[in-house]
């Protein structure tokens, strides 16, 4: 028996494992867990479904894998024609002009960029504070250090995500000599909540005074309700410690894809790249020239606006059921996740669990493993997204994705009304 | 500034950076270096040289596209369709019944999968000894031990790669309590060498003597001139702790499509797939899609073998100019690497060198820089895969990707012609 490394044998199950197979178990189920796109007929079939992914990006797909560079080796840090492209929608967002040469990297996907991202920076023991719970800080010999976004004193009737706050100094307490990156997550997921410029200019100025990298995961940028901010546009010494996080997957609605990039001086990014070489080597090739053709023409053919359009059309379909339950939710500033809070609903007594959602598992597991086997509607416990320790502040909300199409939720919407029975 | 982590500060910059760089800058050069496939005329054009990557696969893809599935997230051990393809493909050459579920993961490229084997199996101070230098065991905590593959005594003629050996006495004598992990690259890059059932054996017993996994690096496994031999299927107390590695880019001729796979017991394929979810999440859709197809009706289509009769073909045409020249080689038994002992050339005095081929480099890098730049093709210097103490073993050597059509090759053979005046 060849026993695994430390950082592995600890792991739990991991959520998407347990839910997407009990999905898989369960016929009939709609599936508004896990953040990919779902659409009830072919993208290229219908047009009222088309924005997933757009058919400029598909058939930019199909005339790469006709070229023959296309099919083989990229350059490390990305292809040439998909950093330039980076390089030219970015400026203006940034308010700055990006080098495409030694300011831009593509990764396999946001996931293996704040890997590689935290394989750069992370010695062992280095200890990294952030919004939102991964264990792949561990991974790479750090030490997670959650810092809590705090629910609104009265959580009985709808809020915005922004009523979701942290607390600067709780914050700042939580650093020490050993802390070395403070993650950043806006659009936050699963609250959607975008982070103010006064906070963004708190947490900035907290890492200038400690010297801390910031990695802002904005993997949600061009989903926004509410216009997006960005750290690294605040202030030069923001500038010089920060690595955005951005992905093809969300922003094209191709989450399959494995396209994305970060964006940040030289002294970062030459670092991520050396690690991100080593993990990955280089990322797919035709798909990155895809993403390269949709960023070029993306907002000529005005598909930012439409697809917050569309995702507007989404939240306003799934959210009227739970105006009809009377169950309060999150309004997300951003994303396309929806945190509603179930306190209301009871399960029938003496309701059968499996252990993997209530052995080490918050009373979310048990909400989303009884609404998908008995309502028929598939959701996430959002305290995967935390650590036990603040596992109070989400156990009584399940996240819905509302990235699917109009369709799909109003199936949703249906089941969901069996829950009636349930609130007393 | 933020300081990087010591497992990325430390690192030389790379072969490719240096070589693919200085091409650049070279006008007319012929690439034979990195070992991606090139071709003057597109796949789709022209039957000769339709092998890259061959047009089913690339249809197959096209096809996929139209599938709103494959085009978002993947199941992180990989598409079912693709796992069940490689249980279908790799059971017979296994002699044994490979279980989808259980046995296989599907990886961003066989460079993730190795790293994610590492990450898995690897704590702090573990010892890996392998055949093939690479710096991202380090990533993972590990420290790398490096077993050389020796020369024949005489190296003044051509040699079959068979003739370059190891010492298994030396291999057991660096193993130490520490050692976890053996790994092995059949066929080796860039030597072309088989490793022979015997050694194999050897090999496989110092492994269950010390309870170490065996990560068998085999992605030139479907491109073997000789029978390839695995070393899974040689005892059954070598299967229980090997695990395999496999590329579709190497296979099927499409280096930038990112997609290969571990075969391996369960006990050991569950933590790799903890690992790679953490690091990648999952492998990009569409093109593992084309990979399940091209797996299935390779063999009715008599890909393989069509494949490694053309390889041979390449080989002859490469080869000629160095029996000409009287610059012996080794002959490669797998993949489609050629080693050229450039001992007779004589580099012009004075010639001047840019510092990132002499400092700290033996002297192959400089060699390697004047061919690129004085004869006009470029070539590796294979001591690129090899640790300082042993860099005498291959220095007098360059190694040459043969993966490219015949006119490119034919252009290099020209080109190469040109060394006759240095040789004395």
């Amino acid at each position: 028996m060849i026993r695994p490394s430390a950082k592995i044998a600890s792991s739990n199950q991991d959520v998407w494992t347990i839910f997407n197979t009990a999905a898989a178990e369960t016929p009939g189920v709609v599936h508004l867990g896990q953040g990919f796109m779902k659409f009830a007929m072919l993208a290229t079939n219908s047009k009222s479904h088309s924005f997933n992914p757009p058919d400029f990006l598909l058939d930019a797909a199909k005339k790469a894998l006709d070229i023959v560079s296309c099919n083989q080796y990229s350059h490390t840090k990305g292809r040439e024609r998909l950093r330039k492209a980076i390089a030219n929608v970015y400026s203006p967002l940034f308010n700055r002009k990006i080098n495409y040469e030694t300011e831009v990297v593509v990764t396999a996907g946001a996931n293996e960029g704040m890997f590689s991202a935290w394989a750069a920076f992370l010695d062992q023991d280095d200890e990294a504070p952030r919004f939102f719970y991964v264990s792949n800080i561990a991974m790479n010999g750090g030490k997670l250090v959650y810092c809590p976004i705090h629910p609104p004193s009265d959580e009985t009737k709808n809020m915005s995500s922004a009523e979701w706050t942290v607390d600067m100094q709780e914050l700042r307490s939580l650093v020490t000599p050993k802390t070395k990156v403070i993650t950043l997550n806006t659009p936050h997921n699963p609250l959607g909540k975008m982070f103010s410029t006064e906070e963004l200019l708190n947490i900035g100025q907290i890492a200038v005074d400690h010297n801390l990298l910031i990695l802002s995961d904005e993997v949600y940028d061009r989903l926004d309700y509410t216009p997006h901010r960005r750290i690294a546009t605040l202030n030069p010494e923001f500038a010089s410690r920060t690595l955005t996080v951005c992905s093809a997957g969300k922003t094209f609605g191709a989450t399959g894809w494995r396209v994305g990039w970060l964006i940040g001086v030289p002294d970062l990014i030459k670092y991520v790249s050396a690690a991100h070489t080593r993990i990955c080597f280089t990322v797919n090739s035709p798909l990155q020239e895809a993403c390269a053709y949709a960023l070029e023409v993306a907002e000529e053919k005005n598909y930012y606006k439409q697809t917050v359009s569309d995702y507007s059309k989404r939240f306003a379909t799934i959210r009227t059921v739970f105006d009809d339950l009377g169950l309060p939710y999150v309004i997300p500033q951003g994303g396309y996740f929806l945190m509603v809070n179930f306190s209301k609903v009871s399960i029938p007594s003496g309701y059968k669990f499996p252990d993997s959602v209530t052995v080490n598992r918050a009373k979310d597991f048990a909400m989303a493993y009884w609404l998908l086997k008995e309502i028929g509607v598939v959701a996430i416990p959002p305290t995967e997204f935390f650590i036990a320790e603040h596992a109070h502040l989400a156990e009584n909300y399940l996240r819905f994705a509302f990235c699917k199409d109009v369709e799909t939720l109003k199936e949703a919407v249906c089941k969901l009304r069996k829950l009636e029975a349930y609130i007393h």
